[in-house]
Parts: structure tokens; C-alpha cells; sequence
């Protein structure tokens, strides 16, 4: 041996197997909590929960290392798999003095998926693997319970021969073939009886049924179901590994950002058996609520039941509390063990049990998925009970969840008039009020015609992703607050009705009743999600209380427990941040309201939309029409009094806060009447020709209006429509400044690419502001900058800033440009970009950080090459988006803008991205950042 | 002053005046030809023909400097420069004996502007500075010709009256004013009789006029004529300056990319006279023909006449052969002045110069202007000539001049069907038909309007300069070979005739008349540059001698020395270049124009221009309206067989070479009908409702098609689309391989802005073509890249490049995401940001090197990261722009490809490029290139 090892270290080190299989049980484990990345999210904890001497049921995890060698390898596993699968088992039959395949004391174990991200519902799990015709009658035997063991064989088949064997309802069959034999039996053995109970049927009905389930798969699949429990935990392995490409787990990856490489781990565990009787049950439960966050032991349970049954929704589950009477000792246990859990974990878990003859095992935890408004709760609660420090708090409110806690209330008065129909288990707080559709097909056309839409299911599968996504609520008369619908509904912070018992959905007739109401599809239900309640009709919907305190200023809410968490919560990302948060605003409200939601100025002010307003729209027609200076001047004139007084209200709403205000930026026949209808009434009103409104809009008329007449560019060639604005704006500044506020404008030149383009802009606006500062007897403290949307701008970025004293990146532009892809025009291709991969998310919606983000760094670097100390910031659509606000951190911007209601979003996602360059030294135990808050 | 001295050295030398005055004179100069930039090209050359002892005039230059201050510093002087002009006009004064205002000999001065690069007709000149009642009384009795004296008199009134005083006709006024006062004059003294000519007008007659003169400026400007000769020199010198911001300066320095920042000089030089009477004249003269560039002494001169008279065109006057005769002296002493001009300054000279009594005065010499084709030859035969190297002659030629020498000429057979209608000078080689329009604004809209335009003036002067770019010709009835028209056009490379006496051009009438023909506006007139030949109507034109040779295999004309020059310089060319020219061609008579002129393969062939063709349209719009994908197939299957042979027919024509071939690019609803007629005659065609077809145009529609599904996007959504299009091609090349023909083809990507679409479709590409190569059981050798069109493409290059094994950037579309500009839209503002100086240049024409460019550099930096030997090229318009290409050389692309006619010039371009790589360590002396090339 020695000899051999001196050899060639090399050699050795190399043929040293590589480790695949992490094994655990009996309070010794491979792996650990920290190896997520390796062994998933399911077989870290078990493994974590097996080293902390929780009762887990002793298994092993195969790496994801497998499944990308596996999919990087033609779909072939490594090697050196199959013999440490084998010492996996045998540890656990040492364990358990059990053994696989054996007739006697025959060791069965459940596979299951698990990646480093928990994906519900989206992988396969098979249970009572290892039982055949010779140790489903050991297993009768040695539990002295036939049924229960036949049935474990049944639901073993079944589910393998689905999942593995790919037997599965054909297009033209009504039913489930496995379900359909169940039906057929129960017609044989119980002729002309409807709904014939599984409980009626005994343990010779249930062998009779695994023989003619057997049968089918032969039949269907020309292979006979394998007996040998090797071959068939082989094949459940490869089916695990197989569904991380299907469709449903593709879908579920994009819409949350998980790469395909990372692959997932399998995790094969001894079965304990939560249906051996009434001492025994099966359930999922959360440390906390999840969909409040309140610290009370939550969560449901199925007596004898296995646990794949409480998630499928198919039976409708009792709360946890009542195990309190039914099993007291389990009950006792289950509460030691949560408060184990979030000791240990420091968070909020969501975990699976199962009781077997009065014994708890715990097969899985994990932090548990949770309402935006539960998230804060608990995060600032667990900061009181200093089990974490305020920094982790702000990092665990995921910051596009927050502004669920912003989501519409229904509004009280109009409750009043409205008929409860039914009630339901409040699954996904918030209100919604929707046409109701009850099939995702349907719900995602209405939605994409402009409807607010209702999804209204039995139960919802994975298959009903695109319609849950699609919808305002989710509404099913089935499961309970742990089934698909509902976990998937928090994760999304839709809102979400479940296991409503009292409706009763009809696919085939497409409605929904109640009682004696009626509803087709297309009639509008609300539901809401934080009581239950299904109302019939059409709700308003009303403000949350936040937004109440914050925007309607009912002080008196300042005291609920909501209000205060939020205030909290803010507080902490305003001592974290570095990154400040501005508003795109073009109205006093907007501004009113940003700021109640802590922005700091307005990022973007677009003039344009002053324009349309009530009677001026004409007077702007008046000046694109005119064919001379002179007339567009007038025409001018006449707009100036109006932007004057917008603006005037602007800054007084602002109180001293800056304001970024672009110059006009939209193409001019933005402005002008498209049929001829308008254009003859507009010719009247102007006592015009018709035809040179119609020359006129035709002239207009431009190919790529995107890439068009417009932006600085209007300004350039009519100079006197930047003057007007200038003017406009420096006359309100200087109107409110003799009423004693101070303002602060920063005038936005557009679409600037040469440097030139923004010096002949900057010219008027210098000339106008003296001229109005001599005018007026006031000073001026005012910036000019532009706006860097195309990627000229980007790239000559060192030029222009020698002129620009900031610049605001325009990314919704600096998108279309860069990537070369309109946004209006792009529906026709981005879904299938998305389905293939090419783009990880929507561009429009989350900064392209390769490409965009790579401009912006260039004329970041750029800029501050020639002007260090240039002011930089973005606006459009990203500036709430959490990701990109991420981005804009770190490449070093002072500020982002988005719309006022997203302010809270962009201000977490800021105060998140600030902590991210300062992590903590090492990860805070509990005692210690307990002392460190007190 | 010693004490001064040590006292502060920085002071002195602060103190130490800056030179801003330069003098010349006899044989003696402060600047010499190197000084350009600082003496403008006029007052260089002055200093240097002093130094080679050439007679010129005493005078000095007012460097560039000064006018450049002079508009940095709002219109004022630098503080020394009065003293140092008095200086400069004392030295003169010293070495003529003479003064300036004496009253018995004063010194008379020529006040001249003089850029560094010569701009014809655009600058202001006044002569016979110092005039006033007592000196012109002086030059009358020191000439012993008052008529003369009084006569330059006169014409320094009007001259400086019109420059500096601005006395110029009115809008209500039909003729300048002094010429009226001249009429006015003519009319009293000679009642009754019409058209009296000037010469009858004797000494006092013209004092009379001097007084009218004088009269006319004062009721016309309030101002007295100066009479102090320093304050008219102040006014002239004033007034030069001021011209370099005139309309006239801008739009030539905007049509030839002159920075205003170079501002000019000014020269003041002694008056010599070629009015003195009939041993005097004016001329200007060339070394070489500057239109064919044959070795001859050219040029034409102005008896008794001073200088301005023969520019200006007002006379026709003779050629400088005449003066053999009528001055044998000076015409020896001119000849041996070209000698020497032309082997010191070793290029062809355009030179002015004046006789007076029988004495050679030189005023300027400069590199002549020339023809593409007298390029080409001067070029040529100076190399023969041992005056310059080979690479020198590579330089000599402008690119952008050479398709002159491809430019057509008239159809012989044609030709002789058309009457001559009358004679003119030829001034601008090639031949140009098109309808007459005699005025420039008229001709402007016409050639807008898509029309073919002669422009016809009696004679051109700078404001006709927009006309002359837009029309194919210009013909004028007065003005020699050196006229405004003849020099403009043959810069500009437009056919000219001008000094056609016999045509009558009535601008009122808007005639044009020759003998009993009268032409109307609208009309076809056609004029042959080459021979000065004047044609009514319209005559075909057919190609030059070179495209005879090269396209039409004219091999007889082979031996012409048009052909031997071109083929001899293109030797040369392909000597220096590393640049390789590739073409864009769709067709076989494409490919082999662009191989005859030197193209080394096809750098983008468009596959789209192929499914426009005849009958195969109706299979192209049968595929978009598919709606399920085996209709598409079907109709795509009709479409392979078409495109199989146009490739076939390609790669036969290339005969080895690359073509790069581009899968399909446009927008779908291109190749659809959008009038209802169409669509319903399609309807019919196709056996489908014309809903459907109307629907189908209606859901392609884009806002911005340029951003919108097109590209590769189409590829990704319709991937069977590229499967065909690669199938054809394989196909073809399979077929033309088995015919004993090598093919190389390339298969290019378009609108590839993700690596991830250019890896989808490059798996399409390479497993049809190992289908291919099985079923046709043979072997290709091609590549796969893509185009680099958006600036993500650029961005991400690195990524892009490790799937690509070419880069073509598509500098077309580069350039409108890049500026955010659309091509087909920026006609509304593109002119205001050329005026404005915001853009040097049209951007689609010549990349944007500062923008664009940089964004090239970055994307080859990137892609030689990854993939070091990576194919890299341009295609699109700006692979034929000179400034274009030499860009593309220094960026380190591989190859450019431009429309086969514009081959030749890219050649040239890219071998300009590369001799600027590696200049010639020194100026080659005369004698040393001699015996180099020896």
C-alpha cells in the first residue's frame, strides 16, 4: 500500500473516487447546512437537523454534481455512483436493521428531489420504494397491518409507473388510468353505488388493484414493473434527475432567476409511514405564520396520511392546534422542535412531519416562504427577540415583496353592499376582485386582452403556472394553506383563496356556485386573501393601511402594528444606505406621495405629459403646425403660463427637494390627431386647412419614431421650444422662491450623443436663467446634465461630462438602443427567448447587466474622467426594480428614480445592496448579536 | 535695461512680443512652405517662392493665430499686432522705394485671405488698397495713364464698398449698385446708344464715377469712403477675417470637413499691374492640364486686366499658349517657372500671375486641384518622371476622386443621333444628361424630387454652391477652365462646361437658347466634360474606358493609357495594402464586377434581395402566412430549389473565393403587400381569405421595425427559416464542389446581440451541413460568425466571439443603435446638426469613429480576447468611404466589403492606410526618389 501511494501521489490523489453520496442519520452526517450548493436545500438540512439530533429517518444525498455530470455527460451518471449508492443503503440498513429487498425486515426509502432552491410542487418524489410482491407481504406481516401495506405497494406503483414509466392520462381518456382501475373495482365489488369511499375497499381489493396496476404498466409501456428494488431506486434516481429539465421546472427557474446549472441533488431516506392508523399522520407547518408572520405554531395535518397527500391538497387538512388533543405527546414535541428550528436557524422554518405510531420525524426543513407583510413582521419581531441583528433583518424582507405591504385592501364601504358567497382558508393576503377563469389557457388570453382576471381551480398543479402568473387572485375550492396554490400564491404575492369548500367548480360548465349563486366565466368574484372571504361581483378595492398612514395621512393607523413595522424596517435601510432614492413624478401628488415613501427628490420630471392637459394640448398642436419661427413663438407663448404654473407647484411640493426636469422629449406627431375625423374638428378649432394638418402629421410621420425627431434633437432645430421650457421653469422657481422656498431644478437635456448637442442646449438655458434671475431679482442655484440614453452618450460619455454637471441614465432607451430591440415591437419574440434561454429575465424589466450594464460602466468611468465629481443617477423603469437598483450600487451611482409607489422597493433593494459591501465579519451567532442589540 | 532684464526674466520674456506678422520680399521670407497651418496655404507658398528666388511681390502674412483670437476674444485683435503690420508695410515700403499714402509714390497694396487649405471663390479680395484722391492723382502721374489710375481707383471703391462697407444690391433692386451707377453714367454721356463698353469711358468719365462711388457709400452706409490707407488696410484686413465666418465659408468648410478652427490668414502684398495696358495681363496657369492631366503648360490669362477678372469669369479669356505670341518673353520666363515650381514642390502647381509691361510677377502658386482621372495620370507619369516614389503616387490620388475615372461616358451610337447645339471649354471630364435648371434652389428641388439635373448659369458664384452639388452637371455660357464653375466642379468630380458663348441663358424667361433651339427648364439638355460638347436632350450615357476594359472585357482597350494608369496604380495599391476589399453583391454579374476590380470575395451577400425575385415572392408570402409550422415547411420547401441556384450561380461566379452570406434579415411584413388591392389580388393567388392577409399585415406591424423581429430573431422564433436557407446553400456549394470548383462559404449570423442566439443557430447551420455532406457525400470547408449590428453585440463580443468564427460589423445598423438615429427619419434634423457643427459628417455615409467606432474597437479588443484569430470585417455603406476604410485599416479589421463599384476606391483607400502605417522616413528629395525608382 505504502509503496503503491509513493508511486505517484498524482495518481493516487486522481483515483481517490470522488465523493458523490453524502450519507446521514443517527446524529452523524456528511454534510452540514452549509452545503446548499452540493446537496441541495433539502439534503443540507436534513443533514444539519440530523447533526443538531432532530428525529430525522437516516438516508443519503446524491450531489448535484451528478445531475450536471449527468446532463453535461449524454444523461450518464459518473462512474463511481453506483457503489457509493450502495454503501448509502447499507449504512441505513445498518441503521435501522433493515435491509433492501429483503423478505423479512425489507428496508423501504423515499426519493426525492431537492435543489439548492426549494421549487414546490415542480419535482418528483416517489414513496414506499423497495417494495415488490415479496416484501409488501413482509412488510403485511411485520406491521400486522395487510391493507396499509398493500396500499403502500399501490401507491408505490402508481406513482412510479407515472413518474418513472410514464404512464399517464392520454389525451383522449377522462381520467387517471390508475385512477379509472380504482373506479372500475369499486364498480365490481360495489355495483350501482356512487362515490365508493378507498376506505371501503380492504387489503384483497388493494392487492387486486396492485395486480391490475401492474398489468396496466405492462400493457402501456411493454415492460413489466421491475421488482428488483435496486432497479428501481436506479430509475426513481434518473427521474428525479430527468424533471429538472421538464417543462414545469423550466418555467419555474425563469420566472425566479435559478440557472440551469445548478442542477439538483436526489435525497433517498428510510420511509416512516404517517398512515399505519390513527396514531399516526403526516403534516407541514411553519415555525410562524407565513402569511402574517405572527409567532404562533402554524401550519396542518393529515391523521393517517402519507405527506405527499397534505401537499397535494387532495383531502382537506386539520390545523396543527388540533393535535394538541388528538396526539398531546407529538404535539409537546413538534413545539420543542420549532423552537429548536429557529434557535438554530435564526429564521422563520417551514417544515415536514410525520407521526408514526405517536413517533415525530422530521423529513425536511427549510425558511419558510412568506407574505411580503409576514416577512416584515417577523424580520423586525426576531430583531426584539434578538435572535438576529437589524442588518440581517433588512436583508431578509426580499425586496420585491415589499411592496405587498402596499397591495390594495378592499375598500370597507363598498364591502358593506357586497354578498359574501363562501369562505375559504386566506392563503395570500391582499384583495383582488377579477373576471374569474378556470383554466390557465383562458385566464392568460383575458389577461393579455387588459382583464383583471380571477384564476378559479379545484386545485392548481404546476400546470397552472402561466395562469396563476397571469392573474389578479387565485381561488381554489380544495387544499389547504400549504397546497400548490398556496405556497406558490405567497411566493408571488398574489392573493390567494384556497381550499373554499363551499364552491363548487364545474370545468365543464365553466362555473363556479355557491349556494344558490351562479357564476360563468368572465362574471366577477374578489376574494381576499387575508380574511378569506369570496365576495360575488366586482369589490373596490382600497389602500392598505401603509398607505393610508403614508398617503392619506390617518395618523391615527400611526399605532398598528403594520405601520410601525414598515417605519422600522425604513429606518434601518435609511442607516444602511448610500444609494438615494428619487421619484419619477410629474404632478404635486406624485411628489407629495414619493416623498411620504422617503424619496428624495424627483429623478425625472417629463414635461411632455404636461402637455396633453385639458385645453393646452391645443396650443401645443398650435406650435408643432406652425410653419414660422414667429408662429411657433406665439403659439409658445401661449403654453407658457401653463408649464409655468405646473412647475410652480412642482417646486412647492418639493419644498426644497431637487427636481430633475427633461427638456420635451416625445417625437412632435406624438401630439397630433392620427384619423381624419380629428384632424377635420383640430382644423376647425384652428381655423387650419385640413390638409396641412394632414401634410403636417404626414411630414411628421417617421419610420423608427424611436430612433426619430426627437429628444434634444427637437430642441436643436427649434430652439425657441427649450427657451419656452426654460423660461417656464426658472419664472415658477423664481415665483416660489419669493414665497421663501428655496428650489432646487436640475434641467435634464435628452437624448444627447454629442457632447455639441448638449452644449447649444445649455446655451439657451444659462441665457434664460439670467435673464429671468435679472427679470425676477433672484439668484438661481440650479444644475444642467443630460440624460445618457443612447449609446453614443455612453461612449463619449468623457466629452459630454465636460459639460454636464450630471447625468441621469435613461435605461429604458439606453435598453432599446443597446440591445437593439423595441420594446413595443418585442412581444413577438421575447417569450420564446425567454423559453430558450437566451435572456435571463425581461430586459425592459430588470437591467441587462452584460450589456447595458457594461455602457454604463463605461460611461461611468468615462465621465468621471474628465468631470470627478458629476452627479450621477438613473431613471425609467429600473430604478424599482430590486436587481438593478443592486447594480446601480455597485457601480457607484448616487441615486436611482422610480415611480412613487415603488420608492419602499428601491429604498430596501438600496439599504440591501450597501450591506452587501460590508458583510458581516462572520455569521452572528445568536447570543452574541442579542448582546449586540441590547 | 540690462537692470530690466535681470530684474524679472519672466516678465521680459512674457513682454517679448508674440510674432504675428510674416514677411516676404526679395528673395528674403519669415515663413517658408512648411508653415501652412500658420500663414494659410497662400502666404506659405508666398515665402517660399521668395526664398527660391521666383519674382513676387514684397509683402507679409497676418498668421492664423490672429484670427483665431480674434474669435476666441469676441471679435478683438491681439494687442500687438498694429505695430508689427506697420513694420511689415515699412519693409515693403524699404524695398519698393515707395509709401504707403505718399502722395508721389505711394505704395498700393493687395489684401488677400489664404487658409491653410485653398478654398475657391469663398474669401473676400480687395486690390489697389491705398487709393485715395492723392495718391490716385500720384499713380496717374507716375504711370503716365490717369485712365488706369483712376480705373483702380474705381474699382477699390466698389471693391471695399461691397466687401467692407457692405454696399450691395438690395432685394428691390435689379443690379448692383455701382454697375448701375456705371449705366447710369454710360446713358448720360452716350444718350440713346446701348451696351457702351467700358472702354469708352475715358480718365475723367471714370473720375466721375470715382465721385459717384464715393457718393453712393456715404447714402448708402452714412459713412464717408476712408481716405487714410491705414484705416482702409484696418477695414480689409477686418473684413477678411469676417468673411471666414460667412454663410458661403461655412457650407464649403462643411462640404469639405475644414475646421472653423483653423481660421485663416491674411496677405498683404505689394499692388503690381496687370491692367497697365497691352504689355500687361493676368493669368492663372497650371503645370499640367489639371482635367486630363496631360504634361502641357495650361491655363489662360486676362490682357490688361487685373487678376480678379480672370477668376471671376466676367471675360472669357485666352489660353496662356497665346501668349507665345503676344509676350514671348514672359511666356519663356513662365515656362521656366513651372519647371521649377514643379521640381521643388514635385506636384502639379496652379499658379497666378501677373505680367506688368512686359515684367512676370508671381501672386501664388499651390498643388492644383485635378480630375480624379488627371489624378491618376499626373500620379503616374511623375513616377516615370523620377519626381516622387510609387508610394508617393498612391497618396496623390483621392480616394474619393478615383470612381471619377469609372464615371460613364456617352454612348457612341447615341451620340450620333444628338445635335450639338453648341460648343464650351471642357472643365470637368464625364458626361452628364439631365433636365436644365437655372437656378440653384430649383435645381436643389428637382434632384430632391429624384430628377437628374444640369444646373445652367450664365456664370457660378459661391451661392450656387448647393446647386452644384445637387446637379450631375454644371454649364455655364461665361468663365474659363478657372472659373468659379470649372474649379468647383472638378473638385467635386461633376462634369462641367463652361464659357459656352454661344448658349443664351435667359433667367427670367428661364431659357436656355443655342442658335434658333431654346430649351425650357424641365428640358433635357446633356454635356460632355471631356470634350466640351453640348447636346439637346438627353443622350444614354455608357460606361469609361476602364469599365469597358474590366466589366465589358474590352481587352482591346487595354493598351490606352486611361486603363494602363488605373491598373499600374492599383499594382501599387496592392503592393501596400494589408486591408482586404471584399464586395457586397446578392448576384453573378455582381460578383464579377466587384472580382474585376479586385475584390478578393463576397463580404456580405444579402439573401433577402433573392426572395423578391420573380415568382418566388408568392412562396415567401405563402411561408409568413403560414400559421402552423408544417405550412411553413411546405412553403419553404418551395422556396430551397430557388435559393439553391441563385447560391450555385454565386459560388461559380466567385470561383474559389469567400462569401460571406447572411441569413434572412428584414422584417417579414417587407415581402407583404399594404394596399388592399394587393392583398386581395394575393388572396386570390394564394386561396386565402384576405382577412387573413390583412391580419397577418396587421400583426407584423411594428412601431420600430428597425428594433423589431428581424435578424436572427427571425431564425430563433422560425428556426426552420435558416434550416432552409442553410440547406440551399450547402446544396449549392455541394453541386458547384462536385463540378471540380472549390467553394468557401460563410455563413453569417445577423443581429446577433446574445451569444446564446448565435449558439442556436449555429447548431441549425452545422447539422444541416453534416446532412449535407452525407447525402451529397462530400466535405465543406465553411465558416459560421455573425454580424455585429447592435451595440450589445460589440459589448459582449467576448462571449459572442467564443461561438463565432467571424466578426462582420454591420456599421449600418451600428450606426442608427448607436446614435439612437434612424437613417430613413433623420432628414428632419441631420441638416440642422451639419450646419450647427454638431456632426462633421453624415454618419451613414462615414462612420462615426468618436462613437460608432469606438464601440468597433471595443468589440475587436473584446473578441481577440477570446478568440485571437477571429475573422473580422466590414460590410455596409461605409466599407466605400475612404475616411471609412483607413479607420478600418488602423482599427486592425481583417477586410471591408463595399458594392463593387466602389471597390477601386476602397482599394486605394485601404493602400493609403497602409502607407500611412510606415511613412517615409524622411521628405524624399527630388534626386533621391530619383534614384530610388531608378
Amino acid at each position: 500500500m505504502a509503496k503503491l501511494k509513493s508511486k505517484s501521489d498524482k495518481t493516487a490523489s486522481s483515483s481517490k473516487p470522488k465523493k458523490y453520496v453524502y450519507a446521514f442519520g443517527k446524529n452523524k452526517a456528511d454534510g452540514n447546512a452549509g452545503m446548499r450548493a452540493l446537496l441541495g436545500g433539502k439534503g443540507a438540512n436534513l443533514a444539519e437537523m440530523t447533526r443538531i439530533r432532530l428525529p430525522v429517518p437516516p438516508g443519503f444525498t446524491i450531489s448535484t454534481e451528478v445531475c450536471t455530470h449527468y446532463y453535461s455527460n449524454n444523461r450518464r451518471y459518473p462512474a463511481e455512483l453506483r457503489q457509493q449508492m450502495e454503501e448509502g443503503v447499507r449504512k441505513m440498513e445498518r441503521i435501522l436493521g433493515k435491509e433492501f429487498g429483503n423478505r423479512e425486515k425489507p428496508l423501504l426509502v423515499a426519493v426525492r428531489s431537492g435543489a439548492r432552491d426549494s421549487m414546490p410542487g415542480m419535482m418528483d418524489t416517489i414513496l414506499n420504494l423497495g417494495l415488490n410482491d415479496q416484501t409488501a407481504t413482509a412488510l403485511a406481516q411485520s406491521s400486522g397491518n395487510p391493507r396499509f401495506a398493500w396500499d403502500c405497494y399501490r401507491r408505490f406503483i402508481q406513482m412510479y409507473g407515472d413518474v418513472v414509466m410514464g404512464v399517464q392520462k392520454l389525451p383522449e381518456e377522462d381520467h387517471d388510468p390508475f385512477e379509472a382501475e380504482i373506479e372500475k373495482l369499486k364498480g365490481e365489488l360495489f355495483p350501482g353505488q356512487k362515490e365508493v369511499d378507498d376506505t371501503l375497499l380492504d387489503d384483497k381489493a388493494i392487492k387486486q388493484l396492485v395486480n391490475r396496476f401492474k398489468k396496466l404498466v405492462k400493457d402501456r409501456t411493454g415492460k413489466a414493473f421491475p421488482t428488483n428494488p435496486w432497479k428501481q431506486l436506479e430509475g426513481a434516481v434518473g427521474a428525479v434527475f430527468g424533471s429538472w429539465m421538464n417543462d414545469r421546472a423550466i418555467v419555474y427557474r425563469r420566472k425566479y432567476h435559478i440557472p440551469a446549472e445548478w442542477g439538483t441533488a436526489v435525497n433517498v431516506q428510510a420511509m416512516v409511514f404517517g398512515n399505519t392508523g390513527k396514531k399516526s399522520g403526516s403534516g407541514v407547518a411553519f415555525t410562524r405564520d407565513p402569511a402574517t408572520g405572527e409567532k404562533v405554531f402554524y401550519g396542518e395535518y393529515l391523521i393517517n396520511a402519507q405527506g405527499e397527500d397534505v401537499v397535494a391538497g387532495v383531502r382537506t387538512p386539520q390545523p396543527v392546534s388540533d393535535l394538541k388533543k388528538a396526539m398531546p405527546d407529538a404535539y409537546r414535541e413538534l413545539k420543542r422542535i420549532c423552537q429548536v428550528l429557529e434557535s438554530h436557524f435564526t429564521d422563520m422554518q417551514d417544515f415536514e412531519f410525520t407521526v408514526e405510531d405517536g413517533t415525530v420525524f422530521m423529513l425536511q426543513t427549510r425558511s419558510g416562504k412568506r407574505t411580503g407583510m409576514a416577512a416584515v413582521r417577523i424580520a423586525c419581531e426576531m430583531v426584539k427577540e434578538k435572535l438576529i441583528d437589524w442588518q440581517t433583518a433588512v436583508n431578509r424582507v426580499p425586496a420585491e415583496q415589499l411592496d405587498q405591504v402596499l397591495a390594495p385592501i378592499f375598500d370597507l364601504k363598498a364591502l358593506k353592499t357586497t354578498k359574501i358567497i363562501a369562505r375559504g382558508l386566506p392563503a395570500g393576503p391582499g384583495a383582488a376582485s377579477g373576471k374569474i377563469y378556470l383554466n390557465a389557457d383562458r385566464a392568460v388570453e383575458a389577461a393579455d386582452d387588459g382583464q383583471k382576471v380571477l384564476l378559479v381551480r379545484v386545485e392548481t398543479s404546476p400546470e397552472d403556472l402561466r395562469g396563476m402568473i397571469a392573474a389578479e387572485g387565485i381561488l381554489t375550492s380544495r387544499g389547504g394553506v400549504s397546497s400548490h396554490a398556496a405556497l406558490v400564491a405567497r411566493q408571488m404575492g398574489k392573493v390567494c383563496v384556497c381550499g373554499a369548500a363551499d364552491i363548487h367548480v364545474d370545468y365543464a360548465a365553466k362555473t363556479v356556485s355557491a349556494g344558490k349563486d351562479t357564476f360563468k366565466e368572465g362574471d366577477y368574484l374578489s376574494i381576499d386573501g387575508t380574511s378569506g372571504e369570496i365576495y360575488g361581483g366586482q369589490v373596490k378595492t382600497a389602500p392598505s393601511e401603509i398607505i393610508q398612514v403614508l398617503v392619506h395621512r390617518k395618523t391615527a393607523l400611526k399605532r398598528r402594528k403594520a405601520y410601525q413595522n414598515y417605519a422600522q424596517l425604513m429606518d434601518w435601510c435609511e442607516q444602511a444606505t448610500r444609494l438615494q432614492v428619487r421619484t419619477n413624478a410629474d404632478s404635486p401628488e406624485q411628489v407629495k406621495n414619493a416623498v411620504a415613501f422617503g424619496a428624495t427628490g424627483i429623478g425625472l420630471c417629463r414635461t411632455e405629459h404636461m402637455f396633453f392637459e385639458g385645453d393646452r394640448i391645443n396650443a401645443v398642436r398650435e406650435m408643432i403646425l406652425a410653419e414660422k419661427v414667429d408662429d411657433r413663438q406665439k403659439a409658445l407663448k401661449k403654453l407658457l403660463p401653463y408649464q409655468r404654473n405646473d412647475f410652480r407647484k412642482i417646486f412647492q411640493a418639493l419644498d426644497g427637494r431637487p427636481a430633475t426636469v427633461r427638456l420635451l422629449d416625445p417625437p412632435l406627431h406624438e401630439f397630433l390627431p392620427h384619423d381624419h375625423a380629428a384632424q377635420s374638428q383640430l382644423a376647425e378649432e384652428l381655423n387650419l386647412k385640413v390638409e396641412s394638418i394632414t401634410k403636417r402629421v404626414h411630414d411628421l410621420h417617421e419610420f423608427n419614431p424611436m430612433l426619430g425627431h426627437r429628444g434634444c434633437r427637437l430642441g436643436i432645430v427649434y430652439p425657441e421650444i427649450s427657451e419656452m421650457q426654460a423660461r417656464a421653469l426658472f419664472e415658477a422657481a423664481a415665483d416660489v422662491q419669493k414665497k421663501g422656498k428655496p428650489t432646487r431644478p436640475e434641467i435634464m437635456v435628452p437624448l444627447v450623443g454629442f457632447a455639441k448637442e448638449l452644449e447649444l442646449q445649455i446655451e439657451i438655458i444659462h441665457r434664460v436663467a439670467k435673464e429671468v434671475a435679472q427679470e425676477k431679482k433672484t439668484k438661481f442655484q440650479y444644475l444642467v446634465g443630460t440624460m445618457i440614453e443612447v449609446p453614443r452618450g455612453a461612449l463619449t460619455a468623457d466629452e459630454i461630462a465636460q459639460h454636464a454637471q450630471f447625468f441621469s441614465f435613461g435605461t429604458n432607451d439606453l435598453t432599446q438602443t443597446t440591445l437593439g430591440m423595441s420594446r413595443d415591437d418585442s412581444g413577438t419574440f421575447l417569450p420564446d427567448y425567454q423559453e430558450l434561454d437566451i435572456l435571463g429575465s425581461n430586459p425592459f424589466a430588470s437591467i441587462d447587466q452584460q450589456g447595458v450594464g457594461r455602457l454604463l460602466e463605461i460611461a461611468i468611468e468615462q465621465g468621471r474622467s474628465t468631470s470627478p465629481d458629476i452627479k450621477l443617477g438613473i431613471c425609467g423603469e429600473h430604478g424599482g426594480d430590486p436587481n438593478s437598483v443592486k447594480f446601480c450600487h455597485r457601480a457607484g451611482l448616487d441615486y436611482v428614480s422610480c415611480s412613487p409607489f415603488r420608492v419602499p422597493v428601491a429604498r430596501l433593494a438600496a439599504a440591501q445592496a450597501a450591506l452587501a459591501d460590508s458583510p458581516p465579519k462572520a455569521k452572528p451567532k445568536r447570543k452574541k448579536v442579542a448582546s449586540k442589540r441590547g
